[in-house]
């Protein structure tokens, strides 16, 4: 298993934790540059009712308060969708590894050409989560993304 | 008092509770098309310890779970940065007005560009409590954006 591969595990994690919850499973992790995890989280959208909570910013809330996010690298099961996109370029992080894009396309093409790491790993299972998902729940998962029926 | 310099009242009334907090003056406030509040916040960095929760975003969550954005108006203190740009393109919020874009650029002509009806009052007063704040507080400004001193 590859570091990306091993640290989008958490991520994976979070996202099962969320639909276990009965919420939208995406999850993610920031980590630092060693491999540290800095904080882990979720889409809280359901659970607390808040639409601010996308797992990026769930992640980045629990990692605290920092002063350079350069080393960091954001780990997440699904693109980062342009409220997210915006978190990564505001702060600087460094890198993002995006476990899918398949279902669901966000900022990270613009992210690239900023200058940040990008890594799209394809990974099945996280295609299979959102595709069931987005099957199950498309009122739920329009929402999350702004998408009006 | 135009209708654009009204909602802003409200923005900057939640930077000044924002500073009388002892946090990052910048606040802002969701209304429909008719003028109608939906949420008002301020930064919370230093009050929650949270790095994630940005005057938009605070404003954005304390409206509550919506379906569509097209009809709603952001107002804030400050020209938005990018992250709070992201949340303002994911979620399709139709319009921004901006106290002032003098001391920080954020997103806003990016949003422009998509569609987001855009609009600048260079109002004196939030010019003139921003930079204040960051003359007195470089340290916890250059932190809230990610600028690495």
């Amino acid at each position: 298993m590859s570091d990306a591969q091993e640290m989008l595990v958490t991520a994976y994690d979070e996202a099962l934790l969320g639909l276990a919850e009965g919420g939208i499973p995406i999850g993610a992790a920031l980590f630092d540059s060693h491999g540290t995890l800095l904080g882990r989280g979720h889409n809280r959208r359901v659970q607390n009712d808040d639409p601010s909570v996308h797992a990026e910013t769930d992640a980045f809330r629990n990692a605290g308060r920092r002063r350079d996010y350069r080393d960091t690298i954001m780990v997440t099961t699904l693109s980062p969708c342009w409220y997210c996109s915006g978190l990564v370029r505001q702060f600087g992080i460094g890198a993002v590894i995006v476990g899918e894009s398949t279902t669901f396309t966000g900022g990270h093409e613009w992210l690239a050409a900023q200058g940040v790491s990008i890594t799209v790993l394809d990974d099945r299972e996280c295609i299979e989560m959102m595709t069931k998902f987005i099957a199950d729940r498309p009122d739920l998962w329009n929402e999350d993304i702004g998408v009006v029926e």
